[in-house]
């Protein structure tokens, strides 16, 4: 099983404060790349792998989304989802992504944004994903970024110049990276972005998109510190198909 | 035109003397894993977009290829490539890839081997591609990886603790990169990884494979040299299908 830190008590207090928890989806800086990926949600029926507190499960319900599913290992979060959650159009529900199994050719599109790193099967979920969209049906997802993810030492340093360089290491060495973000220890799994991508090729999907996140001219005149991004991207966006 | 320094007469004459150049593809740590990605040859009408001295299109012709048409700026490379070869079924063309028209329909593989990183017009080649392949044709290529290309300052750094690293910025500043290789300011065209995955779509073709090269166990027992690719890969390699 996934380890599920965010049901412990200082990550899931750390976690509950960042902007993208208290505001939801406009806190997040890739949000307008996310949603450009997207298709039309009217009548969708969608499910949402590691869906948080529900920002985007009431989102794509704003959008004509017929029905949303938000699926979650943290009863923490899922908690706090329900509470914030007056529509029966939306059913959360508690699973490890890794050994998920959805109804066959129920959705229309399956969104999953900042949760497969945690997942060590990633065959699993795309299987999982595969079996539960409709032909035709679409895979919107985000991780952290490879790049971002493997060093050993992940964080910025400087040359003689003062500029700022991310001390790349062990790209191509797989599995677990342990860091101490919000909380000690908390375990992802890197994979090159080839891999990521061959898994999804491999489990029948298609792949329509890939974006290396950065931050347009208008964001990074709003948040100059995004711009370390251009640097070293923290975000990788996938879109596929069935 | 794209920069054509292979007939830079100081290039040429270190470039020649590259493992590769004098030995062929048995000499290139990558050619492996390209290998894999063929498909079968035998009665196959080939492309080779930056064919080079010719080593791929008469390893074709021996796996029973039909045809092969290898294409180069270089008119030294071509020469010295038509000076190595005795075969009716290969022809070397001089071309810019960038502006390059091919026959229709007339392509079973279209093959690059790290040519296409000198091309600032992606989609042109891409274009051309597309039109000359088959329905079902298959594309595979190689360029440097753009991890390896991005950097302003593209060296080797070491921690206190003695632990190389690579000093990535820059990642999603595309455009040209001019470095000091063989000659001064060999200029590539660096591109991040989503970007010419998108590009290959948006062309009409799916992708079938990604590999962010490195080496195997065994290659890396006889060129312990290698394992600087496990930190910082140095090869792309992509399959895709029309």
């Amino acid at each position: 099983m996934t380890q599920n830190i965010y049901d412990d008590p200082d990550f899931f207090a750390g976690y509950s404060q960042l902007p993208r928890s208290v505001g939801g989806l406009d806190q997040a800086a890739e949000w307008p790349s996310m949603r450009a990926l997207l298709p039309e949600l009217g009548g969708k029926r969608v499910v949402d792998l590691g869906c948080g507190f529900g920002w985007f499960a009431r989102w794509a319900r704003g959008q004509g989304a017929a029905s949303v599913l938000g699926i979650d290992v943290s009863e923490t979060m899922l908690g706090r989802a329900r509470a914030m959650t007056r529509d029966g159009g939306i059913t959360y529900v508690r699973a490890d992504l890794e050994t998920l199994v959805l109804a066959e050719n129920c959705f229309d599109l399956a969104y999953s944004s900042l949760a497969l790193h945690y997942a060590e099967n990633l065959d699993g979920v795309v299987s999982a994903v595969h079996r539960a969209l409709v032909p035709g049906g679409h895979l919107v997802l985000s991780i952290e970024h490879p790049i971002y993810m493997a060093p050993r030492d992940p964080d910025w340093r400087q040359d003689a110049q003062g500029r700022r360089f991310w001390p790349l290491d062990h790209y191509l060495v797989e599995g677990p990276r342990c860091t101490n973000w919000l909380a000690d220890c908390v375990i992802k799994q890197h994979r090159t972005l080839g891999t990521t991508l061959n898994r999804l090729i491999a489990g029948g999907l298609s792949i329509t998109h890939v974006e290396e996140w950065g931050p347009t001219d208008a964001q990074l005149a709003a948040h100059p510190d995004w711009a370390e991004s251009r640097d070293r991207p923290m975000f990788l966006l996938i879109a596929a198909r069935r």
